[in-house]
């Protein structure tokens, strides 16, 4: 007699998970490369975008993700770029969901142009928390930080720093009006996520825009030069 | 025959309410005002505490608990100001819980020395969603809202603004090297939260300080010519 097992899997998370490796699949199969992209509220995510999308990324051509609790403001300012763009918000939610998931991203997905992008920028919700407990179908994650919100953050929040392997501080312009120590930033970065990439920019001046855009170019042709 | 009916509540957040009462029940007990702080991650609600708090607060003694979802650098620079304080950290839950709720602010009460106290300031995780939506027993909810974040952060983040009786609008010393629209900002407020009280501070320079803490002193002496 055939017998056969399955356990229950306490993960809370294997839902989503497995969901996400539904959106993997997906993005796979279209050869559309993912990145998940965080940060606290107003650190500057869509600024940034904006200053890396303003011409074109090479051969690279992108679509945008935006979740949002309420609102499609910062789908209208990348819009306005003739970049592909989808609002996702996720205020249906209990009082509005802090973070995207891969269910939430999954039922967004009808929406994507995939067969017509390479690269694939979600903005996920500003919340230096949770965001980073929630895989979406991902293949890189990066954050942003803005100087003005001190030098404390990564030891605050290490779960988030943790989890992306680029770590874009922003806002570069406005550190001789800040008391903040950027090389002790910069040292507690490195602390909770030892070697982890780091680029100093100004998404106002352009400051280290272009390493951002090459950025976003290379991890885009990562796939491309993986093995299949 | 006796016959009773009870109904399930549906409401998630009834579980929260109920013990969100019985904190209140406990502070009004010990004739405890509490404020719930809240705001974005790196807003400045430490620093104005610590502006706050750094001389005493006319007859008002005040205690501080810390939420944080690891780490106690906060509490540390209370402490410096010899105000007694509680670090709580949320890093237990899943991931790191992204807000205080009732049960976790109940699981501090043994550590808060409430009969020594006229009003507890509850800072709370930074995060412009989840925090507003969980009750923790407070008389008051109060909100920093920094400059730097841009003016559409109330139509962004609407629960957080709406549920706040004051926002205080951080960092106004950056203001000339910042392309925001503070009146743009101050309108959106009131768009989402219409006539809700707003104070402009610079936590820095000190700016506004000396009106945060009157607003504190008021609300430690509502309790008192409140009706029993």
């Amino acid at each position: 007699m055939h017998r056969t097992r399955v356990r229950v899997v306490e993960d809370a998370l294997d839902a989503n998970n497995t969901i996400a490796r539904a959106n993997r699949e997906d993005f796979d199969r279209h050869g559309v490369t993912v990145l998940n992209l965080m940060s606290a509220p107003g650190a500057g995510k869509t600024t940034l975008l904006e200053r890396a999308l303003h011409e074109p990324l090479d051969d690279v051509r992108v679509g945008v993700l935006e979740g949002d609790v309420q609102g499609s403001m910062d789908a209208d300012r990348i819009a306005s770029l003739h970049v592909p763009v989808t609002q996702l918000n996720t205020d249906n939610g209990f009082g509005g969901e802090c973070h995207l998931d891969a269910n939430m991203v999954r039922s967004a997905l009808p929406e994507l142009p995939l067969p017509e992008i390479d690269l694939l920028v979600i903005e996920n919700v500003g919340n230096l928390v949770c965001p980073a407990e929630f895989k979406v179908g991902e293949d890189a994650r990066a954050m942003v930080c803005s100087v003005t919100e001190g030098e404390d953050k990564p030891l605050k929040y290490p779960l988030m720093f943790r989890s992306c392997e680029l770590v874009v501080v922003n806002k570069l312009d406005l550190l001789p009006h800040l008391e903040i120590d950027l090389d002790k930033l910069l040292y507690n970065i490195d602390v909770v996520n030892p070697g982890v990439a780091r680029m100093l920019v100004s998404a106002r001046t352009g400051e280290g825009v272009e390493e951002w855009r090459q950025w976003l170019v290379e991890l885009a042709h990562r796939r491309v030069s993986a093995p299949a």
